[in-house]
């Protein structure tokens, strides 16, 4: 059990506890990007999004959503990273909720995006619901 | 009814559609940042993430983890703006789901972070727990 968020839900390490369900804990970052930085996570461990079932899915998003009443603001970013390259740091799904108050704090974004070719993406819209049809739900 | 989401959910505009349920909709993002890119939206309209019900998150959420499992492979981000300052451009709830297969591609992320001091973060803790206490669920 070397998870470090398994052991904060547990009560084996502190944490700066914004809420609790049976299902999904939200605490600050201590590390944050801005004031309020916080993370939802939901209890079952998984490390990835797409692992997660669907109760533990819906259940953290509606405590995201209650964190994100009293802490987001004006502009907040809502992020969950997903394997090493995509800047995920502990290996436990969760989501940042990232106030923003000005350009210079809270999250910062490079939008590289490009128009693409709408043939290229009909046939890949095809490719990833037959993908979708294949899997069954969990 | 300016909102173009609201617009695509009812079919007065096209998406090379990906999923749909009755109470939220998946899509490719035309202008992707990466192969795949693409977002899952509540077919509730509101602007940002706190302002929706907790069943349209909990709907939403379970669509996001579907496509996910379908789109995502090893590493992408889910992302949720809210708000002009935050990135948001369409003011419709609408989490992205952006794959990244190289440092190149994908979200690029800015993460300048600073470590808390921690009688702050506690005082701020308390403070939003106070507001979570006083704000009803929806």
């Amino acid at each position: 059990m070397s998870c470090i968020f398994c052991r904060i839900i547990k009560g084996e390490i502190p944490c700066m506890k914004l809420a609790e369900t049976p299902h999904a804990l939200a605490f600050l970052d201590i590390s944050p990007l801005s004031k309020g930085h916080c993370l939802v996570i939901p209890k079952f461990h998984a490390e990835q999004l797409h692992q997660l079932p669907d109760d533990a899915l819906a259940q953290t998003a509606v405590l995201l959503g209650r964190v994100a009443r009293a802490v987001g603001g004006q502009n907040y970013n809502v992020l969950q990273n997903n394997g090493a390259l995509a800047h995920q740091a502990v290996f436990h799904v969760h989501f940042h909720i990232i106030p923003k108050t000005s350009q210079g704090d809270g999250l910062g974004i490079r939008w590289n995006c490009a128009e693409a070719d709408k043939g290229d993406l009909a046939s890949l819209a095809k490719e990833i619901v037959a993908k979708m049809e294949a899997t069954p739900s969990s």
